[in-house]
């Protein structure tokens, strides 16, 4: 039984980290509030900036970054995933139209649903191209 | 009881995260191997680079950075604990040479001791500048 639901875990988390991808790109803020923690000190690095800690603080980055159409023009890919018990990271790429970034996601588990508590995206000039088809087997898809 | 024993990680985690940058600073492959887990999957993201993956690959990127002195030129300063169970992440700046940086260094619980499983540095241009007097405040000292 033990492979079976460390292979449910992955989903489920890489189903967290698809959720993340999918607020930001269609820049919808309810569905961004939903994936990150309720009740769980957060942290959010958007690139380049001071680090913004808490719930109401990073909430308030995202309304002001997913009113703008230009910043949602996004694609995750290649996501790496280590589990770590209760906690979890998913290490990406992000192709945005101004190039490349990486990021590391954390995710802990809370009432059965892994939400994110972690966000950092950085440049990465050697990034790879997004593999449509590597994706499609790596990641669940939500639509 | 609680309280002290919260407080006591959290200094043991501050702790861990300055060992990883004494060994940065001083060069020292020996003490960095001491400062990343050995047992867990590890992720380093360095600048602008793909991520590294597992132990190997992580120390053989520090063997080559720590021969480098002009590289290891490095303070940092300002650390963000977030405690989440046997997981901790320390934020913090990291004053170089060339401008600021802003880390997210994760650490384990293994074997009784705080182990760096992640880190991932990115440019940051608002950083603040040390502040002396409040590092050693916020910090316990390696030496």
């Amino acid at each position: 039984m033990k492979p079976l639901s460390r292979s449910s875990d992955r989903e489920l988390i890489l189903f967290a980290n698809e959720a993340f991808y999918s607020a930001f790109a269609t820049g919808d803020l309810d569905a961004m509030e939903k994936v990150w923690s309720m009740a769980t000190p957060c942290v959010c690095l958007h690139p380049g900036v001071t680090p913004l800690y808490g719930r109401e603080e990073i909430m308030e980055s995202w309304e002001h970054i997913l009113s703008d159409p230009a910043v949602t023009d996004i694609i995750a890919h290649s996501p790496h995933v280590i589990e770590l018990g209760e906690f979890a990271f998913v290490i990406c790429y992000e192709s945005l139209s101004g190039g490349s970034l990486v990021a590391t996601n954390g995710f802990v588990r809370e009432d059965g649903l892994w939400r994110m508590v972690s966000h950092q995206a950085g440049p990465c000039q050697d990034a790879p191209e997004p593999d449509v088809d590597e994706e499609e087997d790596a990641e669940p898809r939500l639509h």
